[in-house]
């Protein structure tokens, strides 16, 4: 007799909703007791959030309209991957579109799970320097607001809105622990 | 004529797939051009991650195989909400279904939102002292494992893991924002 696959062994996968930003799935597994689990997900590439830091210590946030949330959130700016793309072009183009935006200078920060239970999503944190300002690339429908401030402000405002935004606060962090090395 | 809807109002709502978890649904709504645009999300009621600090300073993460990841984390005890529950009961089951801890003190912390492009979830963080251990009341099938360290150590292994847990990274920074005040 076969061994029984080990727990968490995906059994099969179903793509039960695709649209241009993810796909949503159900995956069979094997449970630690051996027994089969469905997992309802969020398949995602991946994202790209960006610090861009300017020499006299001011740093961009953007301003977007959050619609799951019913409100404005301050925020680093982030994009989406696209299944095969690579985290250092993405974060480029991010910071070019989104904030307007070029720098010569990237350093990665660090990686993370920002909602481990139900998406696949992992989110790389870049550092950006050398930066010059150009044109924006935004569909009018957008609606971001991009802000140049002190860090020291940018950090008050990220930690003081009353529903934080997860994924900058984690790259806050990153940030942090790669200044104080 | 009638006025034409602001931008972010939602048109419509269907849900395209329920399970025990969440909600996954589609919305039709405006843009901020007017036009109309489709956003598809995880409807989830919210979640509730807690900080155990021990008399001695010590702290408490479990170590969870996330199989989403395909790798074990270290995290705080984070646990689910469903619709109409009060996030201080969840915090409260969670502390001593998943770490096996009673609490006589709560703090909140503060909340945010750990994925706010594609889920509604809001975390709720929260700070509980004046614990006693009593029984854990976990499924044999999570193989959920419960470490005790100091805050210190706590920190370093949430910081240094190779893909950091978001949601654990954001309550660590505001039990810092709760310790500085």
């Amino acid at each position: 007799m076969a061994d029984a696959p080990p727990p968490f062994t995906c059994l099969d996968s179903e793509v039960l909703v695709t649209n241009r930003w993810h796909r949503y799935r159900r995956d069979r597994y094997v449970q630690t007791d051996g027994s089969t689990g469905e997992y309802y997900y969020i398949d995602m590439a991946g994202a790209c959030a960006v610090v861009p830091l300017f020499e006299d210590g001011s740093t961009v946030l953007v301003r977007v309209h959050r619609y799951l949330l019913g409100c404005e959130l301050w925020e680093f700016p982030i994009g989406g991957m696209e299944p095969a793309d690579e985290p250092l072009p993405v974060a480029q183009k991010e910071l070019r579109e989104e904030a307007g935006l070029l720098a010569e200078h990237w350093t990665e920060l660090g990686r993370f799970a920002p909602y481990k239970g139900v998406s696949n999503e992992i989110t790389h944190a870049f550092l950006a320097r050398g930066l010059r300002w150009t044109e924006r690339a935004l569909e009018p429908s957008e609606g971001i607001t991009v802000h140049q401030m002190p860090l020291d402000e940018a950090r008050r405002r990220l930690l003081e809105q009353e529903i934080g935004d997860g994924q900058s606060l984690v790259t806050l962090m990153l940030l942090d622990r790669y200044l104080a090395r």
